[in-house]
């Protein structure tokens, strides 16, 4: 199945962002003035395929959720179950993604590739758990090379049902306490970079705490060696469930020609590996903003990615995704509705 | 008129902004981990007198169109008539903040209070011209004191007008070829930094009007010799009816204790006159974005205003500000809608 959906994927398409360059060019306002706006309206358009591009109006978070084992190695003050308990806050929908998708206009799906203890039942809890959390990292593999195709499956087939379900746009979300530990570990293996330099505080860890982490993260990839060149088998080694799921979730965009929004250090490691199983999905990516944990403007650097906004959010979720989808919406729509210079009988540039 | 406005204006409530702040700490999420999303939320708290803050769900945008004398010196390659048909195109609902309001929902007026040729009537033109553009501040005053002054009463009345109709969100426009030029020479009355470091491209002049623009902006102070204690004689001297407009729209934001968010340097520069008039009016700003502008981040700096998106908008008409408004929606959201600790059943930081 994942072979079907990575078939598909073409590199964006490059004619359609060459004319809405030249559509820019023909609006009622000064060159370049919209800025970075306009170079999302262009890869917008490579995206779709199409100038103007569509006002990516449906638009789902997907919250890929798991725990980790490496959270025996107390990388973070939370307990395990409150990865269960956060599933259940975006249930009734009073998780900060529910809130802030409530407030752009977004749909939220939780897609469950591995929470470890009970969630709720409920009609945008999609249960597609591969294991019960992954195993700590710091001792063995976290988990099977068949576990982490499974993962990728379950993220690559719930981002075709959607696209097929209308969405136009795909949002990436996660929730797992400690998965920014295995982030990290994903961050090192792709970029090569030392695991001091990719460890963050995720969610305001403390020195000692941190410490800890850096060396688990060190030890493991010690431990693994693992190759960049092999994506399956480092995720196999030191990622985590949602990974696998999001990197899933980008192919399917990638496929789809669908935009996707990324959040941060989570989705930037996701996106690491579906960029070594498949360079041309990276071109699917939007990076909505970028998060105070080391490893994610690393990883943005590797995929050639500008994130949007740089608020200091470090909260996942999908929170910073969603928070960029209304920029997504206007790069299209100004391409789509702005008057041009001939039909508004403007000559620019002629005092 | 504008002394009423002016007493009516409180400084921001201390009290609702650390009530926000304990209820951030609070929610279902990790301390702080929404960032600069929090600091947001705490100041619409504060600017409101209440937490949770309301969600401004109305918001209305005030494009301040003028034309200016100084465009007789050549700082520009646009025409001066582009400001009347810009005010065309924001009419008709395809100028680039109609499209991007419309995208995220917000209204637009034009107040037109000083464009040189005619315009088109129409329901969201709102006619208050106090001259037809200003005269040639490197030749003499740009207005009278006077002019400054119903500039800014215009600028009042109409914030005032619009609160009092039901917006809950204010957010400053602007259209006026040759605009930059005046807000430079704001900028560096009011900052005291030379021509040279506050004078910009504005839409992307070349070298040849750059050298001209900065020379222009450093005789009009040599000969004027503003004093920034005196505002309106600054304004007077060297600025344009929509600054006076935009900050008589900023002293009625605080009046009405609403939020306002600030576009670009037009605005930045108009918040400095708000700023000498009345201090504590600064306390209602939002600064929507930096500008690429010298003389913006400049402003910024002397207001003690952060801005919220950075992505190099050097357009006006005041759509940096309004990409800024659903981040402003979605603080007072999370504030008045995300689950505690306590009602989700989740303890913190307990492993």
């Amino acid at each position: 199945m994942l072979a079907g959906v990575c078939a598909r994927i073409q590199p964006p398409d490059e004619a359609a962002r060459g004319a809405a360059a030249d559509r820019h060019a023909t609006l009622t306002k000064p060159a370049g003035s919209l800025g970075r706006l306009e170079d999302l309206g262009l890869r917008l358009a490579a995206i779709a395929g199409a100038c103007p591009p569509p006002v990516p109006r449906e638009a789902t978070v997907v919250v890929a959720a798991a725990d980790h084992g490496v959270h025996a190695q107390a990388v973070t003050p939370w307990p395990q179950r409150v990865t269960a308990q956060m599933v259940a806050g975006v249930a009734a929908g009073t998780a900060a993604v529910s809130v802030l998708a409530r407030e752009v206009g977004a749909a939220v799906v939780v897609l469950d590739v591995g929470v470890a203890g009970p969630v709720p039942a409920a009609a945008h809890v999609l249960s597609r758990r591969v294991r019960a959390g992954t195993a700590d990292l710091s001792r063995g593999p976290a988990m099977a090379r068949t576990e982490a195709v499974a993962a990728m499956r379950a993220g690559a087939e719930v981002g075709l049902e959607l696209v097929a379900a209308g969405a136009e746009c795909l949002l990436t979300g996660d929730l797992g306490i400690a998965n920014t530990t295995a982030s990290a570990a994903l961050v090192a293996a792709f970029t090569g970079a030392p695991a001091e330099r990719v460890t963050g505080r995720g969610t305001g860890v403390d020195d000692a705490t941190w410490e800890r982490k850096a060396a688990v993260v060190a030890a493991a990839l010690d431990r693994h060696r693992p190759t960049a060149g092999d994506p399956l088998g480092v995720l196999a080694c030191v990622g985590g469930l949602e990974h696998g799921a999001l990197a899933g979730l980008i192919l399917a965009a990638a496929a789809s020609r669908v935009p996707v929004v990324l959040d941060g250090v989570i989705a930037g490691a996701a996106a690491l590996v579906a960029a070594e199983v498949e360079p041309a999905s990276i071109g699917y990516c939007v990076a909505g903003h970028l998060s105070p944990e080391p490893g994610h403007a690393m990883a943005l650097r590797r995929l050639g990615l500008e994130p949007l906004l740089d608020l200091d959010l470090r909260l996942g979720e999908g929170t910073g995704a969603v928070l960029a989808l209304p920029l997504l919406r206007c790069a299209a729509a100004v391409l789509g509705q702005m008057a041009t210079f001939d039909s508004a009988g403007i000559s620019p540039g002629s005092r």
